[in-house]
């Protein structure tokens, strides 16, 4: 048996997400199923974290055990000429016999594109479009209350049995001309934390929401998003960091 | 009657480039289909430039007559709620009666866009993966022969009655990390002539070619394109500058 974990870009504007879902076109199912004409067997694919319906992937992880002893580097190359062009394999590799690509210890950086300016049509599937004029500075300064460890439950939705502590290692909000790109690094992140972040940013941003109300939805926690969700078009999971593997 | 001056902006995809063709998803196609919708009559729409299939732009221009004496702006909001997603009228204005989108005196800004490092799935729309190492001083090097007045024929695709002769004010090669940015200003362009110019300084990047192979095929003229044609979803019609209207 190998392990082989694979690192994959995806263009999510044709896929229901991540997740395998019968009758639905989705970045697991597909593979999945390249994966059983390569192998000839039914695999199971773990991925790092699930991706929503429209959020773009250039660094996702996932793994897989396989009888087939080929070059862990083949399976890149084989796959690719199976899946449609919207999924590229980047790369594969062999890792230990009980790596994990889910559970093992690891950071993931997700990059959230905003067109503060005209957005034209050959960019909607990569960028929200937001038309309020936007303070970048006051948006960097509120980003920053975010870093650190803190309860998320008022910036995600999440059911009761998880755990809604988060740590953040990188917040950030870049402006180039028109376009605002914020960068979240976390070592896991909640299901639409950061959609939810990026909403609660650009409502600073626009003066609808100030500093102290986003330092209060750290504090008290909610059972709800108290912000809400910028859509998911312009998010893309930039990059899977494992410690080891 | 009015003389609305239309500026577009469309995804070039999912078209078979701008000019209308029964049977076939066209810009000109679908915007004459909604003018119809529209103003109730048969519309003849004249573009400044014609796009091909997968070519996007940002600042396509284009004029109608019409009966219809609405406000020239309103002739934008409307269309836009007729239009589908991958085409924005981004504004529409009345013009001379006699102004004609092609005819009158005007520059045509282009811009192509290619990525030299991994093509990730999500952006294979909007630039052009090409592998080679690339020599970017090189390339704007060549560029500079292309600036002024030449015959164009060894970069085009051209018909015998047509002339071969044209102006370019502006010819320049950015780099931004692993990609290319090349940007074309010129009074008019031949067929295919933006992509051809990109092959041929692309060729020149890598060292297939030379600065001086360039100066020949400007000097000789060709009555074939000398170079490869880079492929179209990297080409963006960027502006169009009329010297009066």
């Amino acid at each position: 048996m190998q392990n082989i974990l694979l690192h994959i870009a995806y263009d999510g504007t044709r896929f229901e997400g991540w997740q395998a879902q019968r009758g639905r076109r989705t970045v697991a199912g597909v593979l999945t199923e390249a994966l059983q004409t390569m192998t000839t067997r039914t695999t199971r694919l773990i991925a790092a974290g699930r991706t929503d319906t429209g959020v773009h992937a250039v660094g996702q992880c996932a793994n897989f055990l396989t009888h087939l002893m080929l070059p862990p580097a083949a399976f890149a190359k084989r796959l690719n000429s199976l899946l449609p062009e919207d999924i590229r394999i980047l790369a594969s590799e062999a890792v230990a016999p009980h790596f994990h690509a889910r559970f093992a210890d690891h950071e993931t950086t997700y990059r959230y594109m905003v067109e503060n300016g005209v957005l034209y049509p050959a960019y909607r599937h990569l960028f929200f479009g937001y038309d309020y004029p936007l303070d970048g500075a006051a948006m960097q300064n509120a980003a920053e209350l975010l870093l650190g460890e803190h309860d998320f439950s008022a910036f995600a939705q999440y059911t009761e049995s998880e755990t809604t502590v988060r740590t953040l290692s990188e917040v950030s909000v870049r402006r180039e001309g028109s376009r605002f790109f914020f960068t979240f690094t976390g070592n896991g992140f909640l299901r639409r934390q950061v959609r939810v972040m990026v909403g609660a940013l650009l409502d600073v941003g626009r003066g609808a929401r100030t500093r102290t109300e986003i330092e209060d939805a750290l504090q008290t926690g909610a059972d709800h998003p108290l912000f809400f969700a910028a859509p998911p078009q312009g998010l893309t999971l930039v990059e899977v960091h494992y410690r080891e593997h």
